[in-house]
């Protein structure tokens, strides 16, 4: 059985109804199961077991510190990418020795921070930043680890332009050759860089991109320690996929895919490497859901339009990205089960919708054209596999606060990030205003 | 001269420099002009003074209390699509009577609210609103004014489909045929239904629309009046064109169409209607600029890229609606004049790069293949025409607090909203982490 499902017609969250979640805190919330997390988290180390690796949740893809807190409790280490989701992990109580910090725009600032912290080492995403970091680690005294994220020229075809990252033509990483040729010349005495990474985008959807990228760095790697420089770690960055489509199926591709790339790693085990992997939205996204209420159903020129009080400002992956989300009414009367079979039940008495938000722009869109029951003014809607890339993007557009986030573990909740209300909204000017 | 010009080689915002708001206030800043917000409000007076509108700026463009204590004081209404908007009109001193309540989902609460606070009218965009709001009118003892948003079915395709909210397939507004039917049957006591609103989208850079969409309204309104149904307000909404490729010339085309808008509506005028305009962008886009730094210069396979610490997560404009913003760096030695000459200058020397940002996403960059002088780590970049929609839709993604905002008023600068910090971005969380 799912963590979210339906029993006699209401929607459950593990052990409570979202009913009961949305009266205690309000709509829109967005609504994380705790089981499913640990799920999610325990799927991606059973993927990739046999490299043993170490696990860096993505904090991006959901930064909440109670998210993070549970994820680091069952083992999980954490993937920065800012000053500010640093100190997120370190707030969650993530041991520095399990931080990895990627992103091509760290500042100074951020990296003494992170060195000063002691994390297990940075995804180097340019000589710039290589001449920064050994400027910085030898002015402090020390030699930090570091990875160069390698850019191998893969592109992955299946996920969107805007989130596919190994391609040529992007900003991410280093050109391969440039960055064997750093590593050969050696020079930067402040800084050890024992690790290669790649990270070719989010989601991806096969293992064959993967598969091509370890090929390119296991030629490097090898020409590397001919020419007596030793890598020891070996980061195959993130973006395993979910379905959004068949969310209940999204264990299956991870183990695949993860195991695939784990099976590709054991020449590089049986050279005594060490792994790292950084999950976000595999982890995540199907733990999730967006809970929303219904303000009103109207009938424009040719169409239903639903609206409700969730929009771009809560939930911009739509509009953004195109991205697809299931939604399903909450109550479903006379249902019992799953809750991905009540939206797979005969189309009868369906009515196609536009599900819409508050925003005054035509981009604030849930979905378009899409086959729901009858709804009316109060009516919860559930907006499945929003745990990733939801909360995390939400912006006070049209000067609305952001939604609660709520964690349901067994029977028992806790608001995990409380609702704005209008005073957060002004705080920082209210003072200033003459 | 704008108010944006270099002197000597370096950019100046009204009487100081950029470089000295960058260091009073960091980057990245919203750098706003008083003097340009002032004259931006004062264009569209003068390009409506025919009809003598009340103008309601659209604060969802940038909400900044500031801001809108600035314009009105300078003799705007204000036009509001949320709670949040309405309480940020009355804390900046806008009178209710000067206030228009607009968007597809008005709460309960917000109604509420804003009828208890009087605001000038409401524009509805479905008879389910229709409905609440008499229903809330009614308990309150009140009788409201109100606006029906009509759709009138004209789509505007010089805009971007995002943007556009005149045609059929939108969520926006009444079917003019059925706002016709509920004028005509009369019937919602608590309520007087004494305006037509219409809104196309924005930006908008042709007056043809707005004809279109006026001539509609107008035999409407006349096939009312011959039934015994008087409307006292037209309101013709906003959307009026800056030029973000010209900034300076965007003042003509608002006086062109603003001018052909005000000629149409001349036949209304002279049967005594009273009318509403709603300028969001046009106002306030070319009155600000975005300040950021370059963090690094790199090389990717093919092409030049200046990382900067401003991104999608600062001005989503650019990957959220393929948007163009003029930028050039801060320091243009040996120049003196308009800014945008020297970003006209001959090519010569110049160089093709990506400027992206911090965050860990392809989408997120502020342009590509942009032809710039060769920039460096350090250097401060001007990202112009961000006025709208920059702040008022940034996000803390990848745990970047959102910028400041700094207004220059002749030699002064005043912090108009300051900077997150960390403790910021989880203040909702901490008491609540166990």
């Amino acid at each position: 059985m799912s963590n979210f499902y339906y029993q006699d017609g209401t929607l459950m969250v593990e052990g409570l109804s979202a009913r009961d979640v949305a009266q205690a805190h309000g709509t829109p919330a967005y609504v994380y199961s705790a089981q499913a997390l640990r799920e999610g988290l325990g799927t991606i180390q059973k993927a990739f077991a046999a490299i043993d690796p170490l696990v860096c949740f993505s904090v991006k893809s959901c930064p909440n510190l109670s998210v993070l807190k549970l994820l680091v409790d069952h083992g999980a280490g954490l993937d920065v990418v800012s000053g500010g989701e640093l100190r997120r992990a370190l707030q969650a109580g993530a041991p520095p020795e399990k931080i990895v910090f990627a992103g091509v725009g760290k500042s100074r600032e951020e990296l003494t921070l992170a060195i000063q912290q002691g994390v297990l080492m940075f995804n180097v995403e340019s000589t710039a930043e290589l001449e920064r970091i050994n400027e910085i680690s030898g002015g402090l005294g020390r030699k930090v680890q570091l990875a160069l994220r390698v850019n191998p020229d893969v592109a992955d075809e299946t996920t969107h332009a805007k989130t596919s990252t190994g391609g040529r033509e992007t900003k991410f990483g280093i050109p391969l050759h440039h960055a064997e040729k750093i590593i050969a010349d050696g020079g930067f005495e402040h800084v050890d860089i024992c690790g290669l990474h790649v990270h070719l985008g989010s989601p991806l959807s096969e293992a064959s991109p993967y598969l091509l990228a370890i090929e390119a760095l296991e030629q490097m790697e090898q020409r590397l320690a001919a020419a007596g420089r030793e890598i020891r770690y070996i980061n195959v960055g993130g973006g395993y996929p979910v379905s959004y489509a068949s969310p209940g199926q999204s264990f299956r591709p991870v183990l695949e895919i993860g195991q695939a790339i784990a099976e590709r790693l054991q020449g590089f085990r049986a050279r005594g490497k060490k792994f790292v992997v950084e999950p976000g939205r595999s982890v995540v996204a199907n733990a999730g859901l967006l809970l929303c209420q219904v303000e009103y159903m109207k009938q424009g020129w040719d169409h239903k339009i639903a609206i409700v009080n969730a929009g771009m400002n809560t939930l911009i992956r739509p509009t953004l990205y195109g991205a697809f989300h299931l939604m399903w009414p909450a109550q479903h009367d006379g249902f019992t089960g799953d809750w991905e079979a009540v939206a797979r039940l005969p189309a009868q008495g369906l009515e196609k919708v536009d599900v819409v938000g508050p925003i005054c722009e035509t981009g604030d869109y849930l979905a378009l054209g899409r086959s729901l029951p009858a709804m009316k003014s109060g009516d919860l809607l559930a907006v499945f596999s929003c745990g990733a890339y939801g909360m995390s993007m939400a912006s006070n557009y049209n000067s609305h606060g952001r939604p609660a986030e709520v964690l349901v573990d067994g029977s028992e909740m806790r608001l995990i990030r409380r609702r704005e209300v209008y005073e957060d909204l002004v705080a920082f000017e209210v003072d200033l205003l003459k």
